[in-house]
């Protein structure tokens, strides 16, 4: 019996990428040359349809990685020769800062209880770090960074990178490409897409930095420092052979997600949002968890479960409606509920989970 | 028209590659969390597979990244301090030497002219290398290592690790896993799957040389450093969002193959080899380019074109009988073919090719 997967990653399928696979295997790409001209043309449609989506100016590049993981690290390598300034406030953010640390640079860090978030006006950031880290949805808590507060941070800050993980959340967050300097995500989460494929989005200036800290012989990596990437990516092509199937599949997505308009998608992830936050400010056993209404994330709803244990809630909706709800993450495993609110469930979906939730 | 791919990667699908795709899609593994019990059943089932097809002992770790290109990477980072010494014969095992040095590492290397192969009566290894980097596969001219002679070469340097890149030819070489250290491949090469995923092979020592390298200070990277992937191994899992469905199907394919049997594989895999060669020899407008038949490529015959442009041959396979044949790499693009022979083309197909090239 098909399940209706509402977990924050990897996350239900977006409906047309089977449809997208079966065809990758009719036109046998996974046979093709990634040196081909077939292969330059899907990357090339990959890179349209998401500037289109996305609103990502010419000027950028936009690269393939294995993960959104690999991009935390590639970004730290390729842009900070010294110092990092992350704002932590859940496991994922927190994993960025560690990956500067690991990788010998010194990392700051503001960091906030989980459950909370940040706004502009609060953040000091340190004088030397060359890199602000920011997480436009903490999936680990379902907390949000709004885009204004980001551009805010960046327009504080003209000396300094600001890289947006949108790992859980991109292409809701309508960020200004102009203004920020990278951003990322992994297509299982909103595109939903099988996971394997991060996307790498990054502007010039990031790759003068790497440029010059190779230069002055700093360590930037190998085949996936901005250099290789963006030298391949001037003619659509990758170092490596990459996830070519991936590629495809996730240009098509961005097709249909052009076809649907952003601004329609950007509506309903609202408008499904609402939905849950209030449904659960109504339920007995359910409580919101980020308390500041402009914190919570619009595509993961976390909430706390009051009086049932979180695990009694997930296996009652799976066994009686075959709906996949996501358990809270790490300690809070047992006592809370992420509910991915992503472009692939529709708002009659979404009705019918609160429908089955409310007769528990 | 459906096309049979004779190219040396990506390459034809193994037969049963797209409807393991499917089974994948019908049980929904693209949603599933990589932190589950059913994911944790799928790393597991693949790496038993692996285990029996390649004879690999319990001791050893495999562990999976976006390609084999990243394994080298993370070869260098983990167990070298100092310097690394490099077998050079081609494209490939000279982008493995440029790794080492973009890494900081002082990197040793015996090169041989393109087309040449190594035995290990005549290597020299750097007495303070820590790590030998062999190619069992070039797959750029088509020139094999024996594995009787990187199990010499480990033999003659206890102290050193030997990396072995398979990438071209696993699970074709019958190497001696209780004896090297570590090898790797990606699985769109003779596993004939669609890429982005690399598959590493690697032993405890290699582990404790990249703990002590970290313990000691060294940059040994983040989220894919032995210690991070041998942790989460040790459960089936990967310290990242992984892709799932490549790493269900290459258990999937590994099962089939061994129902084949390795020995039947190999065997078959000569006999195709034989018959390319055999052809090229008798063939006016063809010459064997490797030389030494010891050292010739089982997996990728590279042929030198005579009196015909390569490309004129590569359209003409392709135009009359939808074959695909790989042309030659870098500056042997004009003058060389590159044939794959991976398990997914059988003897039939084989010869179908050559009575094509035949009426040329």
């Amino acid at each position: 019996m098909r399940k209706t997967y509402f977990t924050p990653g990897p996350a239900e399928l977006f409906p047309t990428v089977e449809q997208h696979y079966r065809d990758a295997f009719d036109l046998q790409l996974g046979s093709i040359s990634h040196r081909s001209a077939q292969f330059r043309k899907i990357y090339q449609h990959t890179v349209e349809q998401l500037r289109t989506l996305m609103n990502i100016p010419e000027s950028s590049g936009i690269f393939f990685t294995g993960s959104a993981t690999e991009i935390w690290e590639r970004i730290i390598q390729n842009t900070v020769e010294f110092e990092s300034f992350h704002l932590v406030n859940g496991s994922f953010s927190k994993k960025f800062y560690d990956f500067s640390s690991e990788l010998g640079k010194f990392a700051h860090k503001y960091e906030k209880p989980f459950g909370e978030g940040f706004d502009y006006a609060e953040i000091q950031v340190p004088q030397y770090s060359e890199l602000i880290c920011t997480t436009a949805n903490e999936t680990s808590s379902g907390v949000q960074m709004r885009p204004a507060e980001i551009h805010k941070l960046k327009r504080g800050n003209k000396d300094k990178f600001v890289a947006v993980d949108m790992v859980s959340s991109a292409p809701y967050p309508d960020l200004d490409f102009e203004l920020i300097d990278t951003a990322f995500f992994s297509v299982q989460k909103s595109f939903g897409m099988p996971a394997g494929l991060g996307c790498w989005i990054a502007n010039p200036s990031m790759l003068d930095k790497a440029k010059s800290l190779k230069k002055n012989d700093g360590i930037i990596g190998t085949y996936h420092t901005l250099p290789s990437l963006w030298k391949n990516f001037e003619k659509f092509e990758t170092p490596e052979t990459p996830n070519v199937m991936g590629i495809y599949v996730l240009g098509k997505v961005a097709e249909d997600m052009n076809k649907i308009g952003i601004e329609t998608i950007r509506k309903e992830t609202e408008r499904k949002a609402k939905m849950l936050y209030d449904f659960a400010t109504k339920c007995d056993y359910l409580d919101i968890f980020v308390q500041n209404p402009e914190h919570r994330s619009q595509t993961v709803v976390v909430v706390n479960t009051v009086g049932k244990p979180a695990a009694e809630i997930i296996d009652a909706v799976k066994t009686s409606d075959n709906m996949v709800i996501g358990s809270g993450y790490g300690d809070f495993k047992a006592t809370q509920l992420r509910i991915a609110n992503f472009a692939a469930v529709n708002i009659e979906q979404v009705e019918s989970l609160i429908e089955v939730m409310k007769k528990l």
